[in-house]
């Protein structure tokens, strides 16, 4: 079935990291004058500010906190160093319970130093540790699976396909989904796991961008949406056919974006989102 | 099961773009010297050559040709340009057949302008269209499955399950499968995916190098087998669990290595061989 165009921005929301020049309080001011719906708040961004404050911010300005990026990063070939990651991802959950986020983005992490399996037990395990904290701050975590090019540093998580299985196997309240085109656009099974991330009600949320060709870096050139080859409308069909309705994220990455003028690049982010998604 | 080291060299395969700089004549007296066993030809390397006698050469130097690389790229988005890589790959199964290659090693293309799904049947029908002629030559066609960060452009054939469908529903005796593990080590479905190959007696083909951390480009920054995350010992022992105990090819692009003395790394390729694939 095929998807209509957006026609407004209601369902508009950008990662903080896509205009990566602004600060938050730059990032609050243009993005609700260009109409902008929410925000997904890196934590980057609150460095030196209260979070509660900076939620205040983003409602008083007609927006909502979608999500706080990112926790995760659980592997890690010492015991302490796994501790670490857990303390930091509880101190994320009471970020974005102060903030006002519903959820937190996981990139669950990697390390090239153990097997993938070790990192995916790992990730698990790490997961299950803050699982009941995050349900007792009323905040939701989502695993992102990440395209497995970012197998070694990133997420030993690589497919929709895995992260449902990590999700079936923790059977948590609390841990759902991101799904994310760039990451998930070349799997043949994609459709399919999507269909199986929303019957189990956990699809909760959903990032665009575009695929460049050629992609001249592994980490910082994604494409605004429609200059690539990603098939976005087909892919947000498939969202939309479990009953997705939620905020649709931009989240990009790119020299090339964050070296030009960035009220520019939210007008084409805009125009993108209308005219491709 | 584990697996042992490799003790001398008799499976040991080069492929002549590991060692980029050097033409098909000074490839061959230095890998023969080296005590390589098999060389896998790139195309260009048949630049104003006679294939048979290089062929004749290789053998004569007292290795064997163990494929030929590369046949493939046949989606388009016009009829023409899909006979044009048709034609190309009938020539080089001709190629293939003089030089005494058995095997011609398929990098199957995509195009960023079209679907996967239609890039997808464009490749079955492109094999299927050359398979008859491959047959009738004596060459058979291994299908490489490519990264997911190459869907865009080089193969919409991204794991090793997609290349087991794509052979299972094709059902032609000259098709079959080669396993590279920079391209599918991430995968996990791997194992299960190389036993399944394994018993339909399409694995053909056995590549290896290794994934740096950081990789900074997508394309030639392979790295030299223990210097990255990929379980070579694991694969090599799955891949050996289907019978297989063919050549053993090192496929490395990298900018780094072809900038240094290539008899210096030719000897760093022996030693990395013998410690840790």
């Amino acid at each position: 079935m095929p998807v209509s165009p957006l026609t407004d921005l209601s369902r508009l929301c950008l990662h903080t990291i896509t205009t990566k020049p602004w600060s938050i309080e730059e990032a609050t001011d243009r993005y609700a004058a260009a109409g902008v719906k929410g925000v997904t708040v890196w934590r980057q961004w609150l460095e030196g500010r209260e979070p509660v404050r900076v939620g205040q911010a983003i409602r008083a300005a007609g927006m909502e906190v979608v999500s706080l990026c990112r926790g995760g990063f659980f592997p890690a070939t010492d015991a302490a160093a796994r501790q670490t990651a857990i303390d930091d991802n509880r101190r994320a959950i009471d970020e974005a319970a102060a903030l006002g986020a519903p959820l937190i983005v996981l990139v669950c992490g990697a390390s090239p130093e153990q097997s993938l399996d070790e990192s995916r037990r790992q990730i698990a395990d790490g997961i299950a540790a803050v699982a009941d904290h995050a349900q007792a701050s009323g905040v939701r975590l989502a695993v992102e699976p990440l395209h497995p090019m970012y197998a070694d540093l990133r997420s030993a998580i690589n497919t929709l396909g895995q992260a449902n299985d990590l999700c079936d196997a923790l059977d948590l309240p609390s841990v759902g989904v991101a799904v994310d085109v760039y990451h998930l656009w070349w799997d043949p099974n994609l459709e399919a796991e999507i269909a199986r991330c929303g019957q189990a009600g956990r699809l909760w949320a959903y990032h665009v961008c575009d695929w460049r060709s050629p992609t001249e870096d592994l980490l910082n050139d994604r494409g605004l949406m429609g200059e690539g080859c990603i098939p976005l409308r087909q892919i947000r069909a498939w969202v939309e056919s479990t009953g997705f309705d939620g905020p649709i994220e931009v989240e990009i990455f790119s020299n090339r974006y964050w070296a030009m003028d960035q009220d520019e690049f939210l007008g084409k982010i805009v125009q993108a989102y209308k005219e491709h998604v």
